[in-house]
């Protein structure tokens, strides 16, 4: 059950389905440094989980080799932080699983709010989305699209888009790290 | 002389003087992602430049060798938006040249910030720094240290130290290229 006190916020950094530079739907490689940079944001934030979503099974094995060394493996014992970080994460096949999990450990299924880089035709700001999910005292969900984006499929589906992180000039083309610690950070302002 | 309407900000990722985790003094090696997450931010924003300072010849090498991939070879053509974001960074030996070039563009010394994930005895909030910068009406360089954080001699000789990003539970380990993003994003607010 959800508790009364704190509601659970998980994100998840989607690899598949998203689209390539062409606009078609891909499965993107897993990049280190992303892992290491959202579980320490998860961790700084106190979210519940950050899910690297993929279904290619190498990448889902490089993300478990690397969880191990530093979670369990000599780099534990070099950097505690690291590890303590690094326990955010969690290894999923896709969106629906990652639902799934949520749901079984909250008692409620999650509200799902999708990013992109494109503003749509009705967006939510993060303090917005934050006053939502307390009035319906829901579990959320944020994906993180890798690559050039969710793909529409996953866009169409969502509860709500989250609005795009601009800044002062219509340049909007940040890294999905740096605008995840941003939308964070707006989101507990 | 400093335009009446905007002040100019500037960043500085500083690979030397930083210590290591033992608290030695050393120069680190620059990160190919923090070049590019660094110079997205900086067009963001719209800040003045970013400098990556570097004493070292191999690393200053390889950073010019990435700015004319992106600028001038064959990256430019298949990412515009790459090349428009690194046209921000300029690659400088020290923090006192990155001062001369800023007091030299400026026509006044730019007030200097220091970051830290630390606490110290009196820190500026991003809020009350912009504030105070509009005051004083002079440029500000915000330097950013990597490895485990900027020298004792740099801190020190700092104008005010801004407040280091903390999360909800003491956990204060962002990456520098996430908490550079939350610092710009509250600068701006």
């Amino acid at each position: 059950m959800i508790s009364k006190k704190t509601l659970g916020l998980y994100l998840a950094l989607v690899h598949y389905p998203v689209l390539d530079r062409r606009g078609e739907t891909i499965a993107s490689a897993v990049t280190n440094l992303d892992l290491h940079d959202l579980a320490r944001l998860s961790r700084t934030y106190d979210l519940r989980a950050c899910f690297i979503v993929t279904p290619l099974e190498d990448q889902k094995a490089l993300v478990r080799r690397l969880l191990s060394h530093w979670c369990e493996g000599v780099g534990r014992e070099v950097m505690t932080d690291r590890a303590e970080a690094l326990r955010c994460l969690r290894v999923e096949e896709s969106i629906d699983r990652v639902e799934e999990r949520i749901t079984a450990a909250e008692g409620a299924r999650p509200l799902v709010w999708v990013t992109s880089a494109r503003r749509g035709e009705s967006t939510l700001n993060a303090q917005d989305a934050r006053g939502v999910q307390q009035e319906l005292r829901r579990p959320a969900l944020i994906l993180l699209g890798t690559g050039w984006g969710l793909a529409p499929r996953i866009m169409e589906r969502a509860d709500a888009a989250l609005e795009p992180i601009e800044g002062h000039n219509g340049y909007n083309h940040l890294s999905v790290r740096c605008a995840a610690a941003i939308l964070l950070d707006r989101f507990y302002r």
